[in-house]
């Protein structure tokens, strides 16, 4: 089965979609000073792309000090693909960001033309995120719409609807991370991403499975048609993810890191 | 979900289902002194098994050379378990050994107090399964009944019956190894062998997706129920065996080496 998405995403010189997995990096500094020197960290790791969390920084209500902070930020990763990420707290967010603030922010951070992809959640208001896909769109960036549950895993089917559902309202990257409670629930998650490709969903997906049990779908991805994979350095954004060199050395003895 | 089997074979002093997965190295060398060279080097990589493939034996027809040579095998072994096996040519034996044949190995093998377990297939007549299986019993030997298909991945319902008609033939240990044409099979493979524990299928139990889109498990079979991989170093018997410092390297990345 052919498992590229035939949608691919081009982001300066990156190819989402392709059939390579690519390694994106989170970013959960405090400040500007933590953030733009552990963004320079992160990139000797050499990652496809890295996402900016701002729920896990600090002035993260603050328009001005995150403007600088996302400029200050894309003098260091020049051309890396850089993901604006302000999670909500009822989806793991690491502060609590009020939707009204988080929608300021993403508008700011499209017009800013320093980032390159936005992620928000599938939950949020269909009217924040209309006004978010249309500015995108707009301005040349690429949209990430997700949906996480940390509690448990859905059925095949729900996982399935919420990959076409996140396509429905727009989003060029549709994406599921979900908590077993089992390992049959890891099955799960990635039958519904295998399924949601056979029923035609062309574009870009992350599906992933968390925690300990989860940590095969971080790693084998393009088995399943999924094509960005997290892992952190020092710190991790996320139960389950690995630290980068470990992720690495895993896909490089299975060699599941690509379909060719 | 307790995967580990609640009958737990211990031999020597290896316990075999308990919340290890376990390594088995293979055996395959055409005469006694490359057998008896190759156990020495596998040694070294300290696995928790060996298991010499008879059929891969140029003298696999002859009584007294394979008694001499799994005499001289169990010098170099020691207390390590090791595992006779004669592969039959259907289910990928190397070399094509009449069942008669086979049966005065294994008769010779059990009788020769050197060889811990037996593998052999479940397809085998009836008779022949009894007779081993009785005469494997009395000597205090432990069975692996297998099912092999290089070409495809039966239906989850029909992996799932094997399992338990090995363990109905009397089979100490159940071992199941397909071949998946998508990735779909292996997921097949893996939730087959979780239903069969959830179904009560106590015994340990070997359950293998093959070739290199099967390669996940090969390393994360406690996740699902399976008590042992097998490991090539610089050979190995069968498609998508990973060398065992690769294995070992993705276990250990993963963690997923035991459910400790």
């Amino acid at each position: 089965m052919h498992l590229e998405s035939d949608s691919k995403v081009t982001i300066r010189s990156t190819v989402i979609g392709g059939p390579d997995l690519l390694v994106c990096m989170p970013l959960v500094a405090p400040d500007e000073k933590g953030l733009v020197e552990q963004a320079r960290t992160t990139r000797q790791h050499k990652p496809d792309l890295l996402e900016w969390r701002v729920d896990a920084f600090d002035a993260g209500l603050d328009h001005d000090i995150c403007q600088d902070a996302l400029t200050a930020l894309r003098d260091v990763v020049g051309e890396l693909p850089l993901i604006v990420t302000c999670r909500s707290h009822e989806e793991g967010g690491l502060t609590s960001i009020p939707a009204a603030k988080r929608e300021n922010l993403f508008m700011s951070a499209i017009q800013s033309g320093q980032a390159d992809l936005i992620d928000m959640e599938l939950s949020n208001d269909a009217a924040f995120i209309r006004n978010i896909q249309k500015a995108a769109q707009n301005a040349g960036l690429q949209l990430i719409l997700s949906y996480h549950n940390f509690d448990s895993t859905p059925d095949q089917g729900a996982i399935i609807d919420t990959l076409f559902q996140a396509r429905e309202a727009g989003a060029d990257i549709a994406k599921v991370a979900v908590m077993p409670q089992e390992f049959g629930d890891v099955l799960t998650l990635m039958g519904a991403a295998l399924k949601a490709r056979k029923k035609g969903l062309k574009i870009p997906m992350i599906a992933i499975s968390m925690g300990t049990l989860g940590s095969l779908t971080r790693l084998a991805g393009k088995l399943f048609g999924s094509d960005i994979t997290f892992a952190g350095s020092e710190t991790t954004s996320a139960p389950g993810q690995l630290p980068v060199q470990l992720l690495r050395q895993a896909m490089d003895a299975l060699n599941v890191f690509s379909t060719k």
